[in-house]
């Protein structure tokens, strides 16, 4: 199974904001949304920046008062890692394993085509597992 | 794999935090450990809460002027959903995946004894998986 079929079947998940908004903007659009990481665009569409639960809670850790007067594009995780539609979940799991992130832009020909969690990739490696254990068990068995 | 040999390698993941402290102290103690939930427990051991990044953003999202005057008692979620040592990997994963949520209290005799996050799962079942998978697959060729 690769990224491409699971994004397919949630491309309301990719929110994105300006990086001009601030950073209060930025929470009040993630729970809205019910979401953990937001994407910020250039203007001619292509993505220069992330922003999660993460780094806002760092910021309020320290700037908690300047939720209102900090732009978003200022803690924006810029250029983020991103993968094509073709990556397999498990190169996904693997790399959001060891780079120790929960938010991956799917991103082709320089347009970002969608988002994926960790949440989303167990589901979704669940189920692959599942149906490649059965098969093998049944093959030994029969 | 169950959960408990999960857990014997990353007590130190556990981190507490006292339901009169501050949201932000919360917000501070999170950052300094790199953990993105804390639990609380009542004087005599019980697990009584949990906090999570995403409840901090939601207190955030209305009330940002108050992180110095609120205590985390207030935001925390009350008895939170918890699973005992011998729970396997998988059926921590199903019960996360469905109830969403990252954070997995685990508790024996009333005793919690670590917390595993998706993340750890995740990098658990990789591994497990690509073992059973390589058995079957040299049980078939053998």
């Amino acid at each position: 199974m690769t990224l491409e079929s699971l994004v397919n079947n949630k491309k309301a998940s990719v929110i994105y904001i300006d990086k001009s908004a601030t950073v209060l903007d930025a929470i009040q659009r993630m729970c809205d949304a019910k979401v953990g990481s937001l994407l910020i665009q250039s203007d001619d569409g292509q993505l220069t920046g992330i922003v999660t639960e993460r780094d806002i809670l760092r910021f309020c850790a320290t700037r908690s008062g300047e939720l209102e007067s900090t732009e978003v594009g200022e803690i924006m995780t810029r250029n983020p890692v991103t993968a094509p539609p073709g990556c397999s979940n498990e190169e996904a799991m693997t790399l959001m394993t060891e780079r120790r992130f929960r938010h991956l832009p799917i991103v082709e020909d320089n347009r970002t085509i969608g988002m994926v969690s960790i949440g989303d990739l167990v589901k979704s490696r669940l189920q692959d597992y599942t149906v490649e254990i059965k098969y093998l068990r049944e093959f030994i068995s029969a």
